[in-house]
Order: structure tokens, then sequence, then C-alpha cells
């Protein structure tokens, strides 16, 4: 019998196929003793390689899919495995205390985990991550239940997990991966945003369906209305391919529209920009006929690896990006770690509330080096084509300042080397914190453009943990005190003649759309594959109405009085 | 020599003793083969006594000074002490391994801490640090090291801690315990808090008074200037006790103006209130001339007890105070929990980021039966005098006007069943979360008067935790930003005829004050003891003066160029 879950459609699109689920396997060890340790030996030896072998198969994987940063998580995978001082007390465990290498294995692997975790240094405790990882894959295969990474997948699936990290994400391949389901997670999670740029369809937060699915059996995910469906009866398996065909049809729709112009029925020209996190992320700028890139999340270049990315290598993203984009503007965010995007190798302290703690502009003032590092790259792919810089978390006019003088100062060092630099460099901040928004008429004194990320601004608006269920009824986009604190800041920007945009998930909303339109943001950018149909509805709404839709909104109670109106409006 | 650390000024005063420093004796434990177990038994035995009557003594203090719930958590201890599923295991181990007291002693409890930590439920883990708590005890006195609990100290001192506890400070006697000193904690912290409501001199966050002062030493805290002076020169010791005297002679002077009125010198009538945590509290309410209570935080009545407080307890506390406040209204908080204040009773998840979490009228919605139970109680005790109710951290209308119902609905059932009730009650909100306050307007058409919780305000609105010090320079009372969302609220109530109150820190700051005056708050709730200064500022400033320099302040670029205009024209 079919079962129907419904979770938060978090990546448009419709994919039927197998299941495939992420799982670890059994891996209880029950200490045994052995009469004969040497066959013990052996079948850890085999299992050693066993494992180095797939090791080897992932890591090739990664280098030609994501390049070498992502590679070299592995290549120290495979040195712990070679490492004599992890192997070898294994082995002579085996053989002294006449034990099964099951035991053994996990015995001393756990002594090592333990000795690194107690290290007051977050990189050591890395290190035990990385243990436990490469010991867990050995285990497994001296257990006979040997662990499949996502890199192995070669048929088509629908991947079914409890949740999906960043990293497993990265491993994911589009060929074989048609859809993906987790048990938890929002549509602002990072898996949700991966799978939206990586044009995976997807549904997050169903609860339960690591419990209803078995392996290999048949899934629906649709993730245009957050729907799954487990073992569907033939009737609902022929709807829902109509529904694919359907889906498919309506994109060929809005890719004629690749090449028109943004703008509404009455003629008002907005920019639709897209929002990328590696310069692997352009083709599907491109493809989606997007004005631009109004978000480079330069931080993923920042995760994944041992130690912080250099100049050189910061700069070839940079200037691949701006000139892939061929004169379109690329609005750069500088480095936005801490909070839930952690960086190991930076150490930073454990704060009782990440959201609200030393991250993003805050550290990067702080550990000036690490960002000059990364402004002195920004300002030397400047050169390459229309380069934009913004500055994220910014909360105090201070602030903005200090960032300013310090990227003022790199430029004129590196003027002073006869290095090229773009003679006129527009350079912005996010306006995701409550006092920005207030303050927004000071500020756009100051800055060259505005953009607002609704992602952070809601939830600190709101006062709610936008990753917290048991408060995510607050995380309320529709809010009218949302609507007046973006209406503030795009009045301020055009009263000094700047522009304002807005890259949260908000932007590319069929709700917020229109809105925005009626409060006058200049610039939307959202995932490449919302651009299009961003378009479509765009053209088919007249700015005049929608102002005054969005004067109204203004003025009602709860986010869901303008929900209501403007659907009653507009969809 | 003299060694002087700066910290923050958490409670106004200054006070001159020996230091009384609260430490954990070294309390290592080695395991022992003893030929004679009978005579480590009797040692365990005697200190088991031992650690029973100090409890006593606790108890007794506790009772006497704080009330029965304070007290049972004694009770509770001893009851543990007299468990002999705990204490038999002991002695046998003694008797059975040949081992010390200690080692002994150690082993079982631990036993028993794991096991109770093990479970899956709050209330239990609890029961663990009740253990953890008592055994410690208990083998202090076998190690012959026994720790020195805060209610026995029975001289003058100053107490030199690293932080204190809620707890802690619960057991402070006033008398003996002159002033106070911590490594960590803001001036938002609990013990700064209680250190105001109980009239102790305190400096917090002084980073190293503990690595930087020993037993016996004498100690000099200027709670005025967030100075502290450590084993001082004769000179020294002259300055301060003249500074004593000075502001021994300043408080008299304040003292004259505790029957006077709170007028500007153009005479502009405002509202000075003061904050309480306890009915105890109202003493120093009367004493220091408040017009009333502007903020009862009934979570104190919550804490360090095992269950909820039933109805008849909430209203005797309520009751209580209304009456001993004659008329002078009185606005009760309903229960604020969740974030940094815990009840672990509730069994709460634990959560990424708590001040962003599931708590105040968040958890009261939600568990609406222990809601009720609050809503009854006041709505009873408002029959007894000028009660106001007030929703903390209100997020949305929705929340408003469920809470408001709940109430309604409770108070048509007392009404039923002929139980007296106040005709007419106010029932407000705090504005402490952006929305709110951006909102204003809509909330002012529906609830009867606003109360500005700026402590949190300041932390949502700069997105930065006020607890964390790696971000405690956003922590900007003076920010325009706050200002303006002050004016907002301000503003809004009045124009729809009701009155706003603040009753967050900065409603009693000096910089702060004329700025809100010339924004027209209406009422200021602060520590009793800022009242009479803040009476004594008032009735200097004309407020038309102040309100052209609040209508500048609004429109300067930062906190700091705020503080400079207000001190260069008021202070």
């Amino acid at each position: 019998m079919a079962k129907k879950l419904s979770g938060i459609a978090a990546s448009a699109g419709i994919a039927i196929a197998k299941a495939f689920r992420l799982e670890t396997p059994d891996l209880t060890v029950e200490k045994q003793t052995v009469d004969n340790p040497d066959e013990e030996i052996q079948k850890f030896d085999a299992s050693l390689e066993k494992s180095k072998a797939e090791l080897e198969v992932i890591k090739q994987k990664m280098l030609e899919d994501l390049g070498e940063e992502h590679a070299e998580i592995f290549s120290a995978h495979l040195l712990v495995l070679s490492d004599p001082e992890l192997v070898d007390p294994i082995k002579q465990k085996i053989n002294n205390d006449k034990v099964n290498a099951s035991f053994a294995l996990k015995e001393v692997a756990d002594q090592f985990i333990s000795m690194f975790e107690a290290m007051d240094n977050e990189y050591m405790r890395e290190r035990a991550a990385d243990i436990r990882d490469v010991s867990t894959r050995v285990l497994a295969h001296v257990l006979g239940s040997p662990i499949v990474s996502l890199a192995e997948i070669h048929e088509e699936v629908i991947l079914i997990a409890e949740d999906l990290t960043p990293s497993d994400t990265a491993q994911l391949n589009k060929k074989f991966v048609k859809g993906f389901v987790t048990d938890i997670g929002g549509r602002t999670s990072h898996s949700a945003i991966m799978a939206r740029s990586m044009e995976i369809p997807a549904v997050v937060g169903s609860k339960t369906v690591t419990k209803d699915s078995e392996q290999g059996v048949t899934v629906i995910v649709d993730g245009l209305e957050g729907n799954v469906i487990i073992d569907p009866s033939e009737a609902e398996l022929a709807e829902y391919r109509q529904k694919l065909a359907d889906h498919e049809e309506q994109k060929k729709e809005w890719a004629k529209l690749v090449n028109e112009p943004s703008v509404s029925k009455d003629g008002h020209h907005v920019e639709l920009a897209a929002n990328i996190g590696t310069p692997k992320d352009v083709e599907g700028v491109l493809n989606n006929g997007a004005e631009g890139v109004g978000l480079y999340r330069t931080e993923f270049l920042y995760m994944g690896r041992d130690e912080l990315p250099n100049e050189d290598e910061q700069f070839e993203s940079y200037k691949k990006v701006v000139e892939n984009l061929d004169g379109k503007p690329v609005v750069i965010r500088t480095l936005d770690v801490g909070g839930d995007k952690e960086l190991p190798y930076l150490d930073l302290p454990k704060e009782m509330n990440p959201f609200l703690g030393f991250r993003a502009i805050r550290l990067c003032l702080e550990q000036d080096d690490m960002f000059r590092v990364q402004l002195r790259a920004l300002l030397r792919a400047s050169a390459f084509g229309n380069l934009k810089i913004m500055f994220p978390m910014i909360a105090t006019l201070d602030e903005f300042r200090q960032a300013k003088a310090m990227l003022e100062e790199e430029k004129q060092k590196l003027i002073d080397k006869n290095v090229e630099v773009s003679e006129k460099i527009e350079v912005g901040i996010m306006v995701e914190i409550p006092s920005t928004a207030v303050m927004a008429p000071q500020f756009a004194k100051e800055v060259d453009f505005f953009s607002i990320g609704t992602n952070d601004l809601i939830q600190y608006t709101m006062a709610a943990d936008r990753m917290n269920e048991q408060v995510s009824y607050l995380y309320q986009p529709y809010n009218p005190a949302i609507l007046r604190l973006v209406k503030m800041v795009i009045d301020a920007s055009h009263a000094e003649g700047k522009w304002t945009g807005m890259c949260g998930e908000m932007a590319g909303d069929e709700v917020a759309i229109p809105l925005l339109l009626g409060l006058g943001l200049d610039e939307f950018s959202m995932s490449a594959t919302s651009v299009l149909p961003a378009r479509s509805q765009l053209r088919k709404i007249s700015k005049e109405e929608a102002e005054s839709v969005a004067t109204k909104a203004l003025e009602l109670n709860t986010s869901e009085e303008v929900k209501q109106l403007v659907e009653k409006t507009f969809l």
C-alpha cells in the first residue's frame, strides 16, 4: 500500500525512482577470544585494503567533480589508514590478547578518538572525527557489512536519509541521484539550498521517511508541493508521470524567457539574479537566464579543508566567476562563517547562542590578516569583470567603516605595486540585522547598495531560531513587521540614489514577489532554478497594482492576512 | 603591593572588607588498600553526620531568609544522605574490597551519578546533580577539607568567585557579604541583577580576580566605577573610606527625595517604578520611594524547586505584593523561562540557540495548563490592589490575542464561581522583540500598555548575545537604531491614548534617562536602588531640552556620538 508523507518543498521538480537508504549498518562489536589470532590479523589487513581502495575511488571522483580542495579530506583519511601508530597496536592487541579483529580495532580506535577529543583544540578534535570515519569504514568491512558511499551510487535513485550534511550533498552525483527526502531540515537548511543549486528535486522535514521506506521501493518526490509517495499505486505513478511531463512542459515554456527582459506588465524593469556557492554554479546561472549573481557565498571556498585558502586560490575562483558572467554584475559576499557554519581550523570558541555570536564580519574585523587576504583576492579579480563587494552581518556603521577602510588600504597597496584593480567597485552590505534596517537612512549615505538577507533578518526580527522546529511558526516572511523593515531599507536607498537587492529565500517566493515589486525592490537574487518562474510571474503583474497591495499589506495585522491578500489578488 | 582591576560596575556602592574566596577544595581521591576497614567506615559515618549537621544549618537559614521554597532543596539533600541505597553500598565496598572511605564513596556516588545522568529525563538528571552536591560535601569531610557554604559566612567579607549562580546569590547574607567581585558576567547577568536588588556593591567581569586575590587579603570594591583594589595601600584605603563616606552622604541627599514627585525641571511628571523578583523585594521598593512596581519577575517563584508552584502559592505571593504596594501599580510579568533560565522539572529540550528558542509566552501558549494556573492566581490577586498583567516575548499579534483569550476565559470562569476579580485589569506586553516594536501601531490598538524590555530588545536588534563577551561591543543601548525603535513604540502608544514604560537596565542609566524623557517615556522601571538617583537627575533636566537632544540623537550615526551628545548637554 502506498504511503504518503508531506514535508517541506525544498527544491522544485518531480522525481520517480527506487529508494536508496543512506544508513549506517549495525556495527555492534562483541569481545571474543580466538584460537587463531593470525586469521583475525589477515581479516583486518584485508578490510584495511578494501577500505583504502574505496577511499581512492571516492577521492578520484571528488577530484573530478569538485576539485582538489574537496578531495584533500580523503587523502587525509588514506594517510590515517597507513599510519603504523594506529595499525600496529591493533594487530598487537589481536595477537597478545587473543581477541577478534573487530574488538581490537574498536578498542584501539576508541582510545585514539578519546585522546584527540580531549584535546583543547578544535583542529585536533576534528582529527578524532577523521579516525572515527575511517575506523568505522574498516570495522564495517571486518564485520562484513560495508558502508556505502554516496559517491559510489551508480544507478538512478531517490536518496532517503535522516539528514544530509554539506559534505554528503557535495558527494551527490546528479546523474544518479534524481531526488532526495530527509526526516529533518527546513527550506533554508544547507541541504535544501544545495538541492536547489544542483537542481535536484527534494523534500525535507518529512519526519518519518527513514522509518516508512525500505531499500529499493519506488518513491515519488514532489518537490513542488512537498509531497512524498512511497510504493505508489499504478494510478499514482501515472498521475505523477503526467505531473512530471507537465512540469517539463512548464520548464520549456519558462525556458523561452531565458533571453527576455525581467519587466512587469506595465513595463517596470527589475534585475533577476542568482545565488551561487562555487564557480561551478555559474553554468546554472547562465542556463537559467539570470541577469547577474546577486550573492556569491564565498564560505564554501573555506569549508571541507584543513587550512585557509590562499590569496591566489581565492583570486582564481573569483576571477573565474566574474569572467564567465561577462560583464554582468557579480556581488561577492566576504566570508560569513560562525553560527551554524563552522571552520574547524579557525578553532573558534563554542558559543551558547551561535546565531547571536562571533561570526561573519565580527570575526573578520578581529582576524583581519585572514580578511585582508580575501579583500586582496577580490580587488585583483575586480579587474576581470563587474565585481561588487558585500559585507555580511553588519550591525553598526562603525563596522562598515572599519571594513571599508581595510578594503581601501589593501586597494592602495595593490595600486602602489602596479597591480590592476577596477576603478569603480561598488561596496555594499547585507541588511540582515534589525538595527541596520532601522538605520538604513544613515547607512545609505555611505554604502553603494543594500542586499537584504531575509533568512537572518526574519530570524532576528522575530527572535526565533530558523533551525528550531518548536519556534518555526515564527519564521514569517510576510509578517508586516518584515515588510515594514524592507520598505525602510528600499526607501532609504532610493533617497540617496542607491539600489536595494534581496538575496534571501524570500526573493524567489511567489507570494513575496508581488509585495517586493510593490515596495520597489531593484534586484531579486534567488536559486538559479527560480529565476525563470519568477520572470514569468513578474511579466503578469502590474507594478501599480503591486504597489497598492503592498501599501495595504503594511497596515495589516498578521502574516496570514498578508498572504491571503496577495493570493486573492495575484495567484 | 596593591593590585588594581577594572571590571563592570554591576551594583552601585563601595565596600571594603577581607576577601572570602569561594573555591572548591582539592578533592582528588586515590585508591588505597586498608588493613582496618572498620576505621574507614567510622570516618565515613562521622563525615556523614557532619554533613547532615551543616545542611540542617543551611536549611534553617534559608527558611528564615528566603522562605520554604528555597529551603526545600536542602531537605532533599538531607534525604539523599539518609538513603540506605546510597550509604550501604559504600560501607559494603569499604568492607569487602578493603579500600579507603574516600575511594569507596567516590566510586559508588559516581555510579549513581552516571546512572541518573544517562536517563532521558531532565528531572532525573537533576537528581544526579543533587547526589554530586551532597557526596562532594561528605567527601570533603572525609578528606579533611570541608566545603564552605555561602550561608555559613559569619564575618564581614568581600566574596571573590569565578561566577555566582542564582542559587549562590540566593544564599548571600547581606549582613556579612559586603560586596562581591567575579571573573566573568556582565551588567545584565543574574548575579548582577541580584546584587542590585539586594543592594550589595559588586563588580563583575574582572577577568582575573580569583587569580589575583588571596584568602583574607583586604579588598576594595567600587561598584560605582567598576574598580577593584586588592591589598590597598593606606593612602588608597583612606581615599576609598572618603569615597564611601561621600557616597553615604550622597545617599542621604537622595533619601530626602523619597516622598518627592518625579518631575522634570519644567514640571513634566513621569513614573519611577522598581523591578522586583520576590515579595521580599517590596521593602526596598518602598524604602526607595518608587511609585510602583514596573516589573515583577515571577520566574523566581518557579525556580530552585522540584515542581510547579500551585495556584494558591502563587496567589499568596502576588496578593502580598499588591497589598503592600497599597494601591500603587504593580505590573506582573507572566512566566519568562527558557533561554538562560531553565526549569529542570519542565524537561525542555536542549536548544542550539536558547535565546532564539522556545521560551516565555511561546512555552506558556503551548503548555497552557501551567499558564492558566498562573493566570487564575493573578486574576484572584487583582482584587487586592492595582495589579496589571504583562506577557513577555510577544512577537506577533496572534500570540497576544491567544494569551489574552486565555486570560478572558479564566476570568469568566472565576466570575462564574463568584470569585472576586478586579473589574479593570490593564493587560500589556513586553516589547523586547524587534518585530513588536516595528508593529507597535497595530499592537497599540489592542494592548493597554507597552513595557520595553531593553536587555532583550538590544540583543535581538543588534543580533548579539548579551552574555557573549566576544560580541559585547554590540550591546549598545544608545545606538540610534534602539532609540528609533523606542520612539516608534512610545509614539504608537500615545497615538492610541496608551502608555509606555521601560523595564530593562537602560531605564535607570544616567545617559539614557534624558533621552528617554525626551522621547516621551511614561514610566521608568529600574532596580530599587536606582530610583532616588534617577529622581534626583530628572529634577535637574528640562523636558523641552531633552526633547531637542533626543531629536538630534535619532539622526546621529553611532552609539558613541549619542553618548557624547548627552554627556556634553546634561552630565
